[in-house]
């Protein structure tokens, strides 16, 4: 069933990467094991240049067997990343995302045949490359270096300690299939593909057929920098037919595009009734809003100007993102339109992307011309009135940077249209996904809210506002109609990434129209590929289970048995649950006046006896919080060099019991989580500390953070 | 439409609740105006007792303006509880639970109609005002005393700190459809509305007519006692025709029942396509798993069948979450066969509830029992054979006390299957929602695995082992097939809450087959009602949004402009950003001597500078950590008693720039956030701290926690 292909010239099959090898179609390989050769003879859709229209590839799945790549995801991609570690698929990532820098300029070659210019190329290629640096880099940090994630704190089911609950994620036993959207080929499928490898869920990649040779290029790459697990990453050029009858609970299937399509989808019998999880990302009526203070002549008013051009222009408007809807107070509407036109006529030059000086190219395809300019005449046809730009064919600099019309090329004018009645159905519903924007005014901050509203559902509303209290009640209002919400005033308008720029480290999605999905948003997308589930148990099992040693399990005290004071141990000879029982030591009142006077925290309810008792929480004078956490440190540590190396921090600490003058303390100091770090000589020992005093109270917990060296220095 | 109902009277039509009032149907709301009055005339649902087959209600919403009750709930329900804080919602749900407490034998004398024995009343009744006690109590510990939660940590957007990004959570706009199963009607309506109205979502509860009547009296205990919010729940008492065409984008539903209504319910397109959230909790095939180390005359073996035995009679087996499938080692079928046997003919007494002595009711109703004897019946076709009760009508103990058949009552024996063929599909697939349940033998813990797997998604399995390995190895591989585990073994067996039980801290759904939702899980569930928003702004923006004080937002220095320092202002005085900036501090090696004796704290990198400068992260002997973090609270104090209380706790601290010698500390510390507590005289205040040396190299950063009074003493 298919072939191997070396290397790919632009009139054979796109191929794909299935089953741990290129595949295209060939004659063996098709259905009837009669006809088509893979060869210029196969049928096959052909995608073409969107400026010139010559054509750039030929995309055929005539004979690919889905289901097979699926199970070989489900089998050899499930084993290969369950043998690696959160923080070691981490550090691939940063590898694959350095691969790829590598070659960026074949990727920015072929990109401008999708007809993006170079910064929106630099948006799809960089911006990709930049999805794999941030998740490798928030998998370090945000990740234990293990297989489980736990979640949320210690539940206490008995009074005892020894019944417990917890929360862990564990990976989904399937693949993930990401159906990705024509706009951006490389980031759509890199923003997919990252948080789903962190989780451990191999996947598989259909690009939209008119930029998958974009989407071929990536992976190819990928591919031959051999740092593919087997099996993590396969791609399909070309048409999924029956994709959803291979579908099972553990697979999930993660889909960008319109609305319509993901409806279909969604009504499969595998995601209604199956479990497999469904999560869509379509288009979305987003809006922008011009705060009732930003008139003329404010840098909010310019700065929502100037992020309204680039939003129309930029991709020239084919982004899920890009602003559909200016809500703008009825008295700046004619304004805006006026400053809308001035920047579009200094400043956008549309034309082939590889011409000098181009600004804004043209769509993917003559197809998505011909939809555009037919929502635009149907916008026109509900309320809609043209103010700038036109559906006629546009004059354009072409590759020689001559002027002219491009009979083949799919180049649209920015459009703007202007709606006087703000109620139009068309306003709020109708997209045309290109270089085109309605505008409306508004008389109250309240109908704003509910003109935003009525999309239905959006990924993305911006706010450009100076005043706080319009800003809170804008946000408020319509944060639950969107996946974000970005604010736009005069202190960040130039550090601002942009009202239509997701970015990975925040949720993109957004709900109802939108799609009712989350992607991105860091760690929170790696967990979208993986199962939360509750544990009960007795300490001992969820350490086990965990990782995490938890107050109750076995512990290993140093004096006993022989064992080494835990600073003594390097990672490699540490283990969760070793343990210092520390000596006591008893508070005197001139300990803490002594303390008092070194810090200078002479706070009263240390030294002051009246003062102290008046307070509700202490019975007279107490020690001060951190004296006890110094002293602890003093009891617990062993201070001769070894391989601890730093306490780093300190989490959760709080005060129970005070302590009078008289008290002893102690305390139990744990190995709690030992993270190692991939790519230094340590990693980070959280230990759980816990002050007891002499009649057994806890007096304080908390942890600590230190960091160990990975080995014993020869000469420690 | 519909009347006024005072009291109830069993051959009355059961009253729904809803905008604002109690309803039922009469003439003028019969859809013709003509034909029924809201007498024993009107044309209704017979609900009857499920032991005697007398009648106990009557059930009918002919004539009831759903789409009123919705809207009442959007406009009045939101804006009552919009009017809240989480915790004075949370506060609320305490009254609530002490209400329903003071007047739960009302409860419980209906609860024995539904054929439940006291112990099955006590989770319904004492488990759903459990859940109210347990979310009151979360809310105030885990959610802020605000209505804006914030998720994660700030997004640094920019390098200059000047672009921000958040997650923040803000309630639904719309209202909770909640439909409930017929086995909990209190239990279960409960545990869906606290986190709705904790979230400040209105509830619209829609149980299931067989005990409806229970319902009805929680829901009239709670809107006798004065403490619900206008519109924020409504009960539906009947059926719902037409429910789902009145809801729109901003609404959910919650359900919970079988698999098949599920599936009907979430293909309304105002799910599939209108952006209603959806989510299900449905009986499932769950397993439970006896590990290879169980064997008979271990404690694992004897809790597992223990635990086997409860859930096939606790409720007669009528409980999503009991044991469907025993899965053990092979050579231990037999054993657990016996062992159930004898423990069901010592233990287990059927009958009428109010008799003496009766430790396992009737099923619900006459048309359950059908059903249940039905799938017995199907499973013994398809490869079970029964090894324990038939399905005979068994003799029973009567209210009078007498043994007899009872025509009337839906009365079924325990019955146990045994399946010689692991593979038979019905073992995985048929549920007799009733005191049923298969076993199976396994052969290795991968097969175990495998079995389990084969369920499709449940809610619970549990396994009996006391081996650390098998614990690992089974959850590991059934954790994402499942949304809860529970691990018993001889250290939790007596405090273990038992396989069957949900628990309102512990996440309750499953993937797949169970459902695909999560309810529960404490505040978790909250924030499923509400909306996940990424939020980018500048810092003074965020701030505003959040009401948590962002780096970079104004703030307000005590010495300039006459304010006063910020621990002599109480809560009702001080503002967010007020704020230290002290003096400095330079440190010298023999304050870190001093220090160093003075806690014990001798370690290398603080007394031993050829051993500090061989450190990878140090220059030579440094400070103590604790020392610049008890420096710190000396230089922002202000030391003499006034509205500050005590200082509770200390988080997130991390040392960043190490200090020598020579180097000079100072510290800003800033209000970041202030909890009042609803019922006490005081509250939390965060201050967000942090520590910079002479060059404005970031030293520490932590957020102290403080308790300050909500009000000046007139002594202070």
């Amino acid at each position: 069933m298919g072939q191997s292909v070396k290397g790919m010239q632009m009139t054979e099959i796109l191929p794909s990467y299935v089953n741990g090898g290129w595949w295209a179609p060939d004659a063996a390989g098709s259905p009837a094991g009669t006809t088509a050769a893979a060869t210029s003879e196969t049928p096959a859709t052909e995608v073409r240049d969107a400026s010139t229209g010559e054509v750039v590839a030929r995309v055929s799945t005539e004979g690919l067997d889905l289901g097979a790549a699926l199970e070989f995801a489900r089998t050899v991609g499930q084993r290969s990343l369950g043998a690696l570690t959160f923080h070691q698929r981490a550090v691939l990532l940063k590898q694959m995302a350095l691969a790829l820098t590598e070659r960026k300029q074949e990727l920015y070659e072929l990109s401008s045949r999708t007809g993006a210019t170079k910064q929106d190329s630099w948006v799809d290629i960089d911006g990709g490359i930049g999805v794999l640096f941030a998740y490798s880099s928030k998998g370090r940090r945000e990740l234990p270096n293990a297989q489980v994630y736990v979640d949320g704190g210690v539940e206490q089911l008995s009074k005892d300690g020894s019944f417990l609950g917890r929360h862990i994620y564990t990976r989904l036993p399937g693949v993930a299939v990401q159906i990705n959207a024509f706009n951006f080929p490389v980031w759509g499928s890199l923003e997919k593909f990252a948080p789903a490898f962190l989780a451990g869920v191999p996947s598989l990649v259909k690009p939209a057929t008119p930029t998958g040779y974009l989407a071929e290029a990536f992976v190819r790459i990928l591919v031959e920098s051999g740092l593919l697990p087997d099996g993590s990453l396969q791609l399909v050029s070309g048409s999924v037919p029956g994709l959803f009858g291979h579908l099972r609970l553990g697979d999930l299937v993660a889909f960008t595009g319109s609305a319509s399509t993901a409806e279909r989808l969604r009504a499969n019998d595998s995601v209604q009734t199956g479990g497999v999880r469904f999560t869509s990302e379509t288009d979305s009526i987003n809006a922008s809003v011009l705060g009732p203070d930003a008139v003329a002549g404010t840098p909010e008013f310019d700065a929502y100007v100037k992020q309204l051009v680039a939003e129309m222009t930029t991709k020239a408007g084919q982004k899920c993102t890009a602003i559909r809807r200016a809500v703008v107070p009825a008295a700046s509407v004619d304004g805006v339109i006026e400053a809308v036109r001035a920047r579009i006529a200094e400043r956008i030059v549309i034309g082939d992307p590889r011409a000098e000086g181009v600004t804004m190219g043209p769509l993917a395809s003559l197809e998505q011309r011909d939809e555009v300019l037919r929502q635009v005449r149907r916008l026109a046809g509900e309320g809609g009135e043209v103010v700038i730009g036109s559906t006629d064919a546009p004059s354009v600099r072409l590759a020689d940077g001559s002027t002219g019309e491009a009979a083949d090329g799919a180049f649209v004018e920015p459009v703007m249209l202007r709606f006087a009645d703000a109620a139009s159905p068309a306003l709020h519903e109708v997209e045309a996904f290109g270089p085109v924007t309605s505008i409306v005014g508004y008389d109250t901050v309240d109908e704003a809210v509910r003109l935003v509203a009525r999309g239905g559902g959006s990924l993305v509303t911006s706010v450009a506002t100076h005043d706080p209290a319009v800003a809170v009640a804008l946000a408020s209002g319509i944060a639950a109609y969107n996946g974000r919400l970005l604010l736009l005033d005069r202190d960040d308008a130039r550090t601002s990434t942009g009202h239509g720029s997701p970015l990975p480290n925040l949720v993109h999605g957004g709900p109802g129209r939108a799609g009712g999905g989350e992607e991105l948003g860091g760690i929170r997308a790696v967990l979208h590929h993986m199962q939360r589930t509750a544990v009960q148990g007795s300490p001992e099992m969820l350490t086990a289970l965990t990782g995490v040693w938890h107050a109750g399990a076995a512990s290993t005290p140093f004096a006993e048995a022989g064992q080494p004071h835990p600073f003594r141990k390097s990672l490699a000879e540490l283990r969760i649950g070793d343990q210092v029982v520390s000596g006591s030591r008893t508070v005197t009142l001139e300990d803490i006046e002594t303390f008092a006077h070194f810090t200078g925290d002479t706070f009263y309810a240390h030294m002051d006896e009246a003062s102290a008792a008046a307070n509700p929480f202490f019975p007279g004078r107490v020690a001060h919080g951190y004296l006890l956490v110094s002293w602890a440190a003093g009891l617990f540590v062993d201070a001769a060099p070894g391989p601890v190396l730093a306490n780093s921090g300190l989490e959760n600490l709080r005060f129970v019991t005070p302590v009078s003058p008289g008290d002893t303390i102690r305390v139990e100091l744990t190995a709690k989580q030992i993270t190692p770090r991939e790519t230094d000589e340590y990693g980070e020992v959280r230990w759980d500390a816990v002050l007891r005093n002499q009649h057994d109270e806890l007096v304080a917990s908390y942890d600590v953070l230190t960091l160990v060296a990975k080995e014993l220095e020869p000469a420690a």
